[in-house]
Protein backbone atom coordinates (compact mmCIF):
# COMPACT_ATOMS: atom_id res chain seq x y z
CA UNK A 1 0.00 0.00 0.00
CA UNK A 2 1.32 3.39 -0.98
CA UNK A 3 2.21 5.68 2.05
CA UNK A 4 0.13 8.72 0.14
CA UNK A 5 -3.34 8.44 -1.35
CA UNK A 6 -2.52 7.67 -4.63
CA UNK A 7 -5.31 6.25 -7.49
CA UNK A 8 -5.48 2.42 -7.47
CA UNK A 9 -5.67 1.91 -10.96
CA UNK A 10 -2.30 3.72 -11.36
CA UNK A 11 0.56 1.97 -9.86
CA UNK A 12 4.25 2.54 -10.29
CA UNK A 13 5.11 5.74 -11.34
CA UNK A 14 1.96 6.75 -13.13
CA UNK A 15 0.38 7.10 -10.02
CA UNK A 16 2.74 9.39 -8.54
CA UNK A 17 2.81 11.48 -12.16
CA UNK A 18 -0.83 12.29 -11.86
CA UNK A 19 -0.83 13.09 -8.49
CA UNK A 20 2.06 16.13 -8.81
CA UNK A 21 1.29 16.76 -12.59
CA UNK A 22 3.25 20.39 -11.95
CA UNK A 23 7.00 18.14 -11.68
CA UNK A 24 5.64 15.38 -13.31
CA UNK A 25 5.50 17.20 -16.99
CA UNK A 26 9.21 18.45 -16.92
CA UNK A 27 10.28 15.38 -15.86
CA UNK A 28 8.43 13.62 -18.49
CA UNK A 29 10.27 16.11 -21.13
CA UNK A 30 13.86 15.44 -19.99
CA UNK A 31 12.92 12.02 -19.87
CA UNK A 32 11.78 12.18 -23.62
CA UNK A 33 14.72 14.24 -24.48
CA UNK A 34 17.11 11.87 -22.99
CA UNK A 35 16.09 8.58 -23.76
CA UNK A 36 14.01 9.40 -26.84
CA UNK A 37 15.60 12.42 -28.38
CA UNK A 38 18.20 12.44 -31.49
CA UNK A 39 21.46 10.05 -30.30
CA UNK A 40 24.26 7.74 -31.59
CA UNK A 41 22.79 5.68 -28.63
CA UNK A 42 19.69 2.88 -30.18
CA UNK A 43 16.42 3.64 -27.89
CA UNK A 44 16.77 0.05 -27.11
CA UNK A 45 20.40 0.65 -25.50
CA UNK A 46 19.12 3.92 -23.64
CA UNK A 47 16.40 1.30 -22.24
CA UNK A 48 18.95 -1.03 -21.59
CA UNK A 49 21.02 1.71 -19.34
CA UNK A 50 17.54 2.62 -17.46
CA UNK A 51 17.38 -1.00 -16.81
CA UNK A 52 20.73 -2.66 -15.44
CA UNK A 53 20.16 0.70 -13.12
CA UNK A 54 16.40 -0.21 -11.99
CA UNK A 55 17.00 -3.68 -12.13
CA UNK A 56 20.42 -3.41 -9.43
CA UNK A 57 18.47 -1.33 -6.92
CA UNK A 58 15.58 -4.00 -7.15
CA UNK A 59 13.27 -1.92 -8.11
CA UNK A 60 10.46 -4.07 -9.34
CA UNK A 61 8.31 -1.37 -11.34
CA UNK A 62 10.90 0.38 -12.99
CA UNK A 63 13.27 -2.85 -13.86
CA UNK A 64 10.13 -4.84 -15.47
CA UNK A 65 8.96 -2.30 -17.11
CA UNK A 66 11.93 -0.47 -19.05
CA UNK A 67 12.99 -4.58 -19.35
CA UNK A 68 10.02 -4.66 -21.77
CA UNK A 69 10.56 -1.35 -22.96
CA UNK A 70 14.30 -2.54 -24.19
CA UNK A 71 12.25 -5.87 -25.32
CA UNK A 72 10.31 -4.13 -27.34
CA UNK A 73 12.91 -2.08 -29.04
CA UNK A 74 15.08 -4.95 -29.83
CA UNK A 75 12.28 -7.52 -31.07
CA UNK A 76 13.54 -10.26 -28.51
CA UNK A 77 14.17 -10.89 -24.75
CA UNK A 78 17.56 -12.35 -24.89
CA UNK A 79 19.77 -9.31 -24.56
CA UNK A 80 18.07 -7.65 -21.69
CA UNK A 81 17.64 -11.26 -19.63
CA UNK A 82 21.54 -11.66 -19.74
CA UNK A 83 22.58 -8.51 -19.67
CA UNK A 84 20.86 -8.18 -15.86
CA UNK A 85 22.71 -11.56 -15.32
CA UNK A 86 26.39 -10.44 -16.72
CA UNK A 87 26.92 -7.12 -18.39
CA UNK A 88 30.53 -8.90 -19.33
CA UNK A 89 28.96 -11.52 -21.78
CA UNK A 90 25.54 -10.23 -22.60
CA UNK A 91 25.19 -9.86 -26.05
CA UNK A 92 25.84 -6.03 -26.38
CA UNK A 93 28.67 -4.01 -28.18
CA UNK A 94 31.58 -3.98 -26.38
CA UNK A 95 31.02 -0.19 -25.89
CA UNK A 96 28.02 -0.90 -24.51
CA UNK A 97 29.45 -3.00 -22.09
CA UNK A 98 31.67 -0.63 -20.85
CA UNK A 99 28.61 1.84 -20.87
CA UNK A 100 26.33 -0.61 -18.85
CA UNK A 101 29.47 -1.05 -16.54
CA UNK A 102 29.80 3.24 -15.95
CA UNK A 103 25.84 2.78 -15.18
CA UNK A 104 26.15 0.46 -12.76
CA UNK A 105 28.83 2.65 -11.03
CA UNK A 106 26.26 5.39 -11.18
CA UNK A 107 23.72 3.25 -9.50
CA UNK A 108 26.38 2.74 -6.58
CA UNK A 109 27.26 6.40 -6.32
CA UNK A 110 28.53 9.06 -8.28
CA UNK A 111 31.82 8.91 -6.66
CA UNK A 112 31.82 5.03 -7.62
CA UNK A 113 32.82 5.89 -11.64
CA UNK A 114 36.30 5.29 -12.22
CA UNK A 115 38.85 6.95 -14.54
CA UNK A 116 39.39 2.79 -15.56
CA UNK A 117 35.70 2.48 -16.73
CA UNK A 118 35.87 5.90 -19.03
CA UNK A 119 39.27 4.90 -20.62
CA UNK A 120 37.24 1.73 -21.83
CA UNK A 121 34.27 3.30 -22.82
CA UNK A 122 36.56 5.85 -24.59
CA UNK A 123 38.51 2.53 -26.17
CA UNK A 124 35.51 1.34 -27.34
CA UNK A 125 34.41 3.75 -29.37
CA UNK A 126 32.25 6.17 -26.74
CA UNK A 127 31.92 9.87 -27.73
CA UNK A 128 31.90 12.21 -24.76
CA UNK A 129 28.23 12.91 -25.37
CA UNK A 130 27.49 9.25 -25.02
CA UNK A 131 29.49 9.34 -21.35
CA UNK A 132 27.43 12.05 -20.59
CA UNK A 133 24.31 10.49 -21.56
CA UNK A 134 24.94 7.39 -19.95
CA UNK A 135 25.96 8.76 -16.35
CA UNK A 136 22.71 10.95 -16.93
CA UNK A 137 20.37 8.06 -17.68
CA UNK A 138 21.81 6.03 -14.83
CA UNK A 139 21.45 9.11 -12.50
CA UNK A 140 18.12 9.65 -13.83
CA UNK A 141 16.55 6.03 -13.05
CA UNK A 142 18.82 6.70 -9.46
CA UNK A 143 15.86 8.68 -9.39
CA UNK A 144 13.22 7.07 -10.37
CA UNK A 145 13.54 4.17 -8.45
CA UNK A 146 13.67 6.07 -5.33
CA UNK A 147 11.04 8.12 -6.48
CA UNK A 148 8.68 5.07 -7.19
CA UNK A 149 9.89 2.37 -4.02
CA UNK A 150 10.30 5.43 -1.11
CA UNK A 151 6.46 6.16 -1.23
CA UNK A 152 6.00 2.32 -1.70
CA UNK A 153 3.69 2.27 -5.08
CA UNK A 154 2.69 -0.96 -6.06
CA UNK A 155 4.10 -2.91 -9.07
CA UNK A 156 1.12 -5.18 -11.03
CA UNK A 157 2.33 -9.00 -10.95
CA UNK A 158 0.22 -9.27 -14.69
CA UNK A 159 3.14 -9.33 -17.62
CA UNK A 160 0.23 -7.62 -19.59
CA UNK A 161 0.58 -4.71 -18.10
CA UNK A 162 4.32 -4.33 -18.62
CA UNK A 163 3.72 -5.56 -21.92
CA UNK A 164 0.68 -2.98 -22.56
CA UNK A 165 3.68 -0.16 -21.14
CA UNK A 166 6.01 -1.43 -23.22
CA UNK A 167 4.41 -0.59 -25.83
CA UNK A 168 3.18 2.57 -25.31
CA UNK A 169 6.54 3.35 -24.18
CA UNK A 170 7.98 2.48 -28.13
CA UNK A 171 5.13 4.24 -29.44
CA UNK A 172 4.63 7.00 -27.54
CA UNK A 173 7.12 7.76 -25.22
CA UNK A 174 7.48 9.73 -21.97
CA UNK A 175 4.76 12.08 -22.58
CA UNK A 176 1.39 11.91 -20.87
CA UNK A 177 -1.50 10.30 -22.91
CA UNK A 178 -3.74 12.83 -23.77
CA UNK A 179 -6.65 11.39 -22.71
CA UNK A 180 -4.87 10.78 -19.04
CA UNK A 181 -5.33 7.70 -17.27
CA UNK A 182 -9.41 7.70 -17.02
CA UNK A 183 -10.11 4.73 -19.56
CA UNK A 184 -7.69 2.89 -16.86
CA UNK A 185 -10.30 3.18 -13.87
CA UNK A 186 -11.64 -0.05 -12.74
CA UNK A 187 -9.01 -1.92 -14.50
CA UNK A 188 -6.53 -1.16 -11.77
CA UNK B 1 39.75 17.11 -13.88
CA UNK B 2 36.10 16.07 -15.54
CA UNK B 3 35.62 12.38 -17.80
CA UNK B 4 34.19 15.50 -20.64
CA UNK B 5 34.91 18.91 -22.00
CA UNK B 6 33.01 21.39 -20.26
CA UNK B 7 33.96 25.05 -20.15
CA UNK B 8 36.76 25.73 -17.28
CA UNK B 9 35.27 28.33 -15.88
CA UNK B 10 31.82 26.29 -14.85
CA UNK B 11 32.47 24.17 -11.86
CA UNK B 12 29.97 21.22 -10.45
CA UNK B 13 26.38 21.39 -12.12
CA UNK B 14 26.81 24.28 -14.13
CA UNK B 15 29.13 22.90 -17.05
CA UNK B 16 26.63 19.93 -16.91
CA UNK B 17 23.68 22.42 -17.51
CA UNK B 18 25.65 24.29 -20.33
CA UNK B 19 26.78 21.50 -22.04
CA UNK B 20 23.63 19.83 -22.44
CA UNK B 21 21.36 22.63 -22.67
CA UNK B 22 18.17 20.97 -24.02
CA UNK B 23 17.78 18.51 -21.02
CA UNK B 24 18.93 21.31 -18.66
CA UNK B 25 16.16 23.10 -19.13
CA UNK B 26 13.30 20.85 -17.91
CA UNK B 27 15.56 19.82 -15.26
CA UNK B 28 15.85 23.63 -14.20
CA UNK B 29 12.24 23.48 -14.14
CA UNK B 30 11.22 20.67 -12.11
CA UNK B 31 13.79 21.87 -9.54
CA UNK B 32 12.53 25.39 -9.40
CA UNK B 33 8.74 23.90 -8.80
CA UNK B 34 9.88 21.48 -6.47
CA UNK B 35 12.46 23.36 -4.29
CA UNK B 36 10.46 27.42 -4.88
CA UNK B 37 7.36 26.56 -5.89
CA UNK B 38 4.27 27.30 -3.65
CA UNK B 39 4.55 24.31 -0.61
CA UNK B 40 3.94 24.08 3.08
CA UNK B 41 7.43 23.62 3.46
CA UNK B 42 10.02 26.83 3.54
CA UNK B 43 12.72 27.12 1.08
CA UNK B 44 15.23 26.73 3.90
CA UNK B 45 13.49 23.57 4.55
CA UNK B 46 13.83 22.17 1.15
CA UNK B 47 17.25 23.40 0.90
CA UNK B 48 17.59 21.15 3.78
CA UNK B 49 17.00 18.27 2.16
CA UNK B 50 18.88 18.57 -0.47
CA UNK B 51 21.54 19.44 1.90
CA UNK B 52 21.24 15.88 3.61
CA UNK B 53 21.12 14.08 0.94
CA UNK B 54 23.69 15.64 -0.72
CA UNK B 55 26.22 15.68 2.06
CA UNK B 56 25.17 11.67 3.05
CA UNK B 57 26.39 11.64 -0.47
CA UNK B 58 29.98 12.95 -0.22
CA UNK B 59 29.11 15.14 -2.96
CA UNK B 60 31.28 18.23 -1.79
CA UNK B 61 29.96 20.43 -4.45
CA UNK B 62 26.07 19.84 -4.02
CA UNK B 63 26.77 19.55 -0.42
CA UNK B 64 28.24 23.23 -0.45
CA UNK B 65 26.32 24.75 -2.47
CA UNK B 66 23.03 23.66 -0.69
CA UNK B 67 24.23 24.14 2.74
CA UNK B 68 24.97 28.35 1.54
CA UNK B 69 21.46 28.14 0.04
CA UNK B 70 19.91 27.12 3.15
CA UNK B 71 21.93 29.12 5.53
CA UNK B 72 20.99 32.04 2.59
CA UNK B 73 17.35 31.50 3.98
CA UNK B 74 17.91 30.69 7.41
CA UNK B 75 19.73 33.90 8.13
CA UNK B 76 22.55 31.36 9.93
CA UNK B 77 24.93 28.50 9.30
CA UNK B 78 24.26 26.99 12.87
CA UNK B 79 21.24 24.81 11.51
CA UNK B 80 22.83 23.29 8.83
CA UNK B 81 26.09 22.78 10.84
CA UNK B 82 24.31 20.79 13.47
CA UNK B 83 21.70 18.76 10.81
CA UNK B 84 24.90 17.43 9.19
CA UNK B 85 26.51 15.80 12.67
CA UNK B 86 22.89 14.60 14.32
CA UNK B 87 19.09 15.18 12.70
CA UNK B 88 17.71 14.09 15.92
CA UNK B 89 19.75 16.89 17.71
CA UNK B 90 19.54 19.45 15.19
CA UNK B 91 17.31 22.71 16.22
CA UNK B 92 14.52 21.94 13.94
CA UNK B 93 10.85 21.02 14.51
CA UNK B 94 10.20 17.25 14.96
CA UNK B 95 8.05 17.63 11.39
CA UNK B 96 11.54 18.13 9.56
CA UNK B 97 13.48 15.66 11.97
CA UNK B 98 11.21 13.41 10.37
CA UNK B 99 11.01 14.16 7.16
CA UNK B 100 15.10 14.86 6.96
CA UNK B 101 15.19 10.98 8.22
CA UNK B 102 12.91 9.31 5.32
CA UNK B 103 15.26 11.76 3.09
CA UNK B 104 18.37 9.87 4.80
CA UNK B 105 16.39 6.82 3.87
CA UNK B 106 16.05 8.13 0.37
CA UNK B 107 19.59 8.51 0.03
CA UNK B 108 20.15 5.20 0.67
CA UNK B 109 17.52 3.38 -1.52
CA UNK B 110 13.75 4.25 -2.19
CA UNK B 111 13.44 0.78 -0.64
CA UNK B 112 14.80 1.83 2.94
CA UNK B 113 12.23 4.15 3.71
CA UNK B 114 10.58 2.41 6.65
CA UNK B 115 6.54 2.84 6.96
CA UNK B 116 7.88 3.79 10.79
CA UNK B 117 9.62 6.68 9.69
CA UNK B 118 6.49 7.71 7.94
CA UNK B 119 3.89 7.13 10.49
CA UNK B 120 6.32 8.87 12.57
CA UNK B 121 6.88 12.37 9.86
CA UNK B 122 2.35 11.63 10.12
CA UNK B 123 2.59 11.65 14.06
CA UNK B 124 4.46 14.94 13.59
CA UNK B 125 2.69 16.75 11.42
CA UNK B 126 3.41 15.85 7.99
CA UNK B 127 1.30 15.99 4.82
CA UNK B 128 0.85 13.63 2.20
CA UNK B 129 2.22 15.99 -0.06
CA UNK B 130 5.06 17.29 2.42
CA UNK B 131 5.74 13.40 2.12
CA UNK B 132 5.34 13.12 -1.60
CA UNK B 133 7.67 16.20 -1.99
CA UNK B 134 10.24 15.42 0.93
CA UNK B 135 10.72 11.90 -1.46
CA UNK B 136 10.84 13.75 -4.78
CA UNK B 137 13.65 16.12 -3.72
CA UNK B 138 15.39 13.54 -1.59
CA UNK B 139 15.09 11.08 -5.13
CA UNK B 140 16.43 14.66 -7.18
CA UNK B 141 19.22 15.28 -5.04
CA UNK B 142 20.36 11.41 -5.63
CA UNK B 143 19.98 12.40 -9.19
CA UNK B 144 21.72 15.64 -8.94
CA UNK B 145 25.14 14.56 -6.82
CA UNK B 146 25.28 11.36 -9.19
CA UNK B 147 25.24 13.59 -12.02
CA UNK B 148 28.20 15.89 -10.68
CA UNK B 149 30.55 13.31 -9.42
CA UNK B 150 29.34 10.58 -12.19
CA UNK B 151 31.40 13.17 -14.16
CA UNK B 152 34.15 13.99 -12.09
CA UNK B 153 33.07 17.96 -11.83
CA UNK B 154 35.25 20.14 -10.35
CA UNK B 155 34.10 21.42 -7.21
CA UNK B 156 35.69 24.98 -5.85
CA UNK B 157 37.52 25.31 -3.02
CA UNK B 158 36.67 29.13 -2.44
CA UNK B 159 33.52 29.75 -0.31
CA UNK B 160 33.24 32.73 -1.80
CA UNK B 161 31.97 31.08 -4.93
CA UNK B 162 29.09 28.99 -2.66
CA UNK B 163 28.36 32.16 -1.18
CA UNK B 164 27.81 33.84 -4.53
CA UNK B 165 25.62 30.35 -5.77
CA UNK B 166 23.83 31.17 -2.84
CA UNK B 167 22.41 33.95 -2.95
CA UNK B 168 21.76 33.38 -6.86
CA UNK B 169 19.97 30.75 -5.67
CA UNK B 170 17.60 32.52 -3.43
CA UNK B 171 16.81 35.02 -5.33
CA UNK B 172 17.05 33.98 -9.00
CA UNK B 173 15.70 30.50 -8.28
CA UNK B 174 16.77 27.46 -10.48
CA UNK B 175 16.60 28.54 -14.06
CA UNK B 176 19.21 29.43 -16.28
CA UNK B 177 20.88 33.21 -15.63
CA UNK B 178 19.82 35.20 -18.81
CA UNK B 179 22.80 36.21 -19.53
CA UNK B 180 24.22 32.92 -19.26
CA UNK B 181 27.57 32.41 -17.44
CA UNK B 182 29.88 34.23 -20.09
CA UNK B 183 30.27 36.66 -17.29
CA UNK B 184 32.09 34.45 -15.54
CA UNK B 185 35.05 33.19 -17.95
CA UNK B 186 38.51 34.30 -16.51
CA UNK B 187 37.17 34.05 -13.56
CA UNK B 188 37.17 29.86 -12.79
Amino acid sequence: MPYISLEAHLPGVTGLLEYRQDTAAPLREVTQILLRGPSTLSEAERELIATIVSHRNECVYCSTSHTAAANAFLGEEETAALMKKDIATAPVTDKMKALLTIASQVQQSGKAVTPAAIDAAKAAGATELELHDTVMIAALFSFYNRYVDGLATIAPTDPEYYNSMAQRLKEKGYYRPQQGYDHLKGKG
